[in-house]
């Protein structure tokens, strides 16, 4: 599919195969170029708003982002007992970290992004996104976060990954070395979080994920969020604890109606990070082996 | 757009709003013709096998089908104490039938579809949702489900209404008068469950759907189900009681592993009953006044 015939932008990712695609009319096209890294586009769409694009997969969209970030964010950060300090791998588009600066107990946030285009793009095109690149928490570097961790050991309470799919520059972000370059950069009881794609169309890449990280870490979960300008409406999320107590279905603290207000939190409640680890009888039988 | 360019077939339905769509290629085109109700076509599509699609609106996949079917049958079935005669409107794929007949307590089975045409393609293109058809469980009218209400009241269970989205020949099943006519069908403690769309796209009709019903019925919910074929990879259904005490995010009857194998079940488990009520905190908000 040519992903702009006749003003509509047609997905032509790793999901589709050829056989699905999601497609948004590109009411407006706000930028295209390439980076050093990847094929960057922001267009509007009337129901989704601005959309951002990375090698022709959707990134975010207006309309939906919280979900993706707000989860990706706060399950890890709600299961550690007092994360001070947490490194965001990725999200070049600021969403995350948006969200990494609300939590209460967070010092510092440390982001190793490593398109330096994507970020100013963000700022430019996509203000509600970058708007967490304000906060003195923050402390960024534009560099590969893996290479950054070899010289960062033990310094970090979460480490989230914000990747796009595993091809281009994120694919060694799905492979064992990177997830034992985060244990060593954890910190002891550490959490790690990581975008880990579609049950709907990538269960055998998530059961490996969660079998080679098994190996790492005691206590290893996939949550799932809806999400509808992703393929099949649902993204999940890779949670790996080292600490053997961690029980990622009970958040450390339960946000009360008015936190989740003051916090700005479209999506997640506490309900909702328990109810992200129920997963589908086919989904479950398949990464944990029952229903 | 065109909904067969170049051999795919894009939805035109009310979702998109001509700004976004899901496109299946149509790698083969097994039937298409239009009956006396709506334009019927159904198609393989190599990763999501065979497709049914009612006025240009996907309504059920052979990848994904068991999400919809298993969620608008055991949802309302397991929320019940003893479901034995049970009604299902619409569900002319037959889908919704192979999955009632399963239940252990249910003795007869009445289906209202009126459109005959649908029942007949399902039976020659769809056979693994025909199978409900072959039951000595079921009695079937080709006939206005709210017609056939008319003089069977005080008779069911539960009531099902699975229909296509709210135009055309399914319109009427949003309505008030539709909910008042169930009420009336239901013995004492009945319990109804009706496709009632996605909270990404249609939050406001689910809103006056569930106003409208909270009007007739002590009990009413929304519950949500992922399904990658529907527009936004999610649907959800209205869930009413006349019992009062009804919880709906309690099963009457937690199924075991073994039960859900045996019910050759897909994607209903136990767990996945109570989560379907739990909403992103948006929903919640909209729907239910509070996070």
């Amino acid at each position: 599919m040519d992903a702009f015939k006749k003003g509509w932008f047609s997905e032509t990712g790793i999901h589709c195969s050829n056989k699905v695609n999601i497609s948004l009319s590109a009411d407006n096209i706000l930028y295209h170029e390439k980076s050093a890294w990847q094929d960057i586009l922001v267009f509007e769409n009337k129901l989704f708003g601005k959309v951002l694009v990375l090698d022709n997969a959707i990134q975010c969209t207006e309309k939906d982002e919280s979900a993706y970030q707000e989860m990706i964010t706060f399950l890890p950060l709600n299961s550690h007992p007092n994360p001070k300090k947490v490194l965001v791998i990725g999200g070049g588009d600021g969403g995350v970290v948006r969200e990494v600066v609300k939590h209460p107990s967070v010092e510092t946030v440390v982001q190793c992004e490593i398109d330096e285009k994507v970020i100013e793009v963000s700022k430019e095109y996509l203000p509600f996104m970058a708007e967490g690149f304000k906060s003195s928490k923050l402390v960024q570097h534009i560099m590969d976060g893996a290479e950054f961790m070899k010289n960062h050991q033990k310094e970090f309470d979460v480490v989230i990954t914000d990747s796009s799919d595993p091809t281009g520059p994120a694919a060694s972000l799905f492979r064992k070395p990177y997830f034992e370059g985060i244990k060593q950069a954890l910190r002891p009881g550490g959490i790690l979080c990581s975008q880990a794609e579609s049950f709907w169309y990538d269960l055998k890449l998530i059961h490996n994920m969660m079998n080679m990280t098994r190996e790492l870490y005691p206590v290893v979960e996939y949550a799932s969020v809806y999400i509808p300008s992703y393929p099949g409406g649902q993204i999940g999320f890779l949670l790996c604890s080292t600490d053997a107590g961690t029980n990622f279905r009970k958040p450390q603290h339960v946000l009360s109606s008015e936190e989740v207000s003051s916090l700005k939190l479209k999506y997640y409640t506490s309900e909702m990070h328990t109810a992200a680890f129920v997963l589908p009888g086919f989904v479950k039988k398949h990464l944990y082996g029952s229903y």
